[in-house]
């Protein structure tokens, strides 16, 4: 497979994700400097991996909050909180992914999380 | 409730995870110096979040496969693709965990974490 | 014992140690989504393990400041660089444990700490 | 050697890095507290360390920003941004090494470091 | 560029720099389960990013030492202190990269590494 | 102050708490490859920090074991189970720092350091 196409892939599962605005917004925002990043992004994470299809995507979400968590990536936590529950993960199924957060990396891991996963929600007009 | 109560609820469902005897000998080679740490392993780990059913025991094994490898902890990882495996989970299902590892984690994450899968399975009578 | 007196206890504690109001907003600033995770850290952070006796409370805090600063955790930092003050830790002690993440995690870590704890003196009417 | 002329020797290079008014003002903010980290910083750091002439300082700048990032400093990571442009780093080895650390410690560390740099080109009057 | 061009040229460089056999055994050590990582770790580790010239095989060597040893990575470290040899790097200047490691990551961190590069260095043959 | 001077008090602390032989044995083994770095590890982390009577050793110890078990050092965990007891840290003591880090660090880094400090306690003659 030539590997614009998997570019191309990656780039349609990643807007599904998250909105065509905003990847776009998030592409041109790093501009020329940030090209390499976003080929690896588009075709690696989102060609490669998300579009891999013996894990659904609402799954995937929730791996994803549980490393952000665990490595202290509060930027792309955020991110995903929003990717998560646009994949149709409901509030209850993220609090359980930052409850076992609590178990294996510190309470201090998931608190974090807790406070970060409130803000979206607030952001998407939902209520604590 | 009595915590001696979550405490049982925690150890069964321990038990039911990873074998009653292999957790007697987990518990017992920590002996009194341990016990502290197990009462939080069974009572706060097992009961209080494993016991929680928002979320099925799969899904708690494929997070924490996804923050053992993350966090580096191989000793723990090991004991978790061996839970994860008598929770239900397959082989192809901890595969696509590991992957998600490589590219939020970094691909060394992931290796580590093949090679630990594939150990688990040698030694489960499984051929890689 | 009934787990309800061990949060009782924990609850207690962590009201001694930072102020009953200022852990009511805790509580109440996470609503029922937190509840789960404030009841973690009642029952068993401050109760099973802050309640402990055989490590004075000015210890265990020390320990978590330099916890905090070894794994980058800069919210609870600052909440417990006020805690340790509040359990009667002096800016002398407090300095010493940095200056001990310095050799072992790395200048960063203790820099970072540093600029915290000058916040947070600052934000108590001292003066660096 | 008198370890006062090794310090004056890494104030020296650390000046040389960032300019004297920055750490003079770095240096000044932490006042007496801070006087024990900052004898660490320039007399071990800046003095035993950068000041080994066996590997150029560019070179100890793109090694910096590698670890800052894997290790998740942003404090840290923003300061040798700065002292790697001093040193002669290009925008191009910048990028360079921050796709490294995509494929080692994974895409969030990259992505977070990325969104720095290009914080840094542009406080510096250059374009993204 | 078809992507299987892309993998050919990472396992290509790939074996210039660790040896085809070591390599072949790699990959087939890990049989089928490990075929998707093999194809990231081919096409887009060394394919994608080592590939790149901007910057030279000895300094991404190096520079692949520091966050190895910053994340606690003993396998993948000991693998590309191989590397690193290798790709032309002299035991002095894996010194200086770990000494850059003690100050940014903490002396642990470095010690570790020391120890992992006389054992390197011991096993080519070569005294410490 | 002469810098040889510091470097023998911290060689002479460090050989208080972890015997001469065992000091000896390890400075020698790294050769000459490792004396800048044991230079590092006398002068500054023994020298300059240990040195500092603002904290007594037994403080020191507990601290150091505290940010070992956070930041997956099982190398320097052992090390410094070993300096604790010769620092006249009891049993108990050590198992508090060790319930602590499951609280902030998680259950797993608990568990590998209760499972290290129970080998150290074996090889000094000691009963589980």
């Amino acid at each position: 497979m030539p590997d614009e196409q998997m570019y191309q892939t990656g780039m349609k599962i990643r807007k599904e994700i998250f909105g065509a605005e905003t990847v776009d917004k998030r592409m041109s925002s790093m501009g020329e400097f940030g090209a390499p990043l976003q080929k690896l992004i588009n075709q690696y994470a989102y060609g490669e991996i998300w579009g891999r299809e013996a894990l659904p995507r609402k799954m995937r979400s929730l791996l994803t909050l549980a490393m952000m968590a665990a490595a202290n990536r509060p930027h792309e936590l955020r991110i995903h909180l929003r990717g998560a529950l646009s994949n149709g993960c409901t509030r209850e199924e993220i609090r359980e992914v930052l409850l076992q957060v609590a178990i294996y990396c510190g309470i201090p891991a998931a608190l974090d999380a807790h406070n970060m996963a409130l803000e979206i929600f607030a952001e998407q007009g939902q209520r604590p």
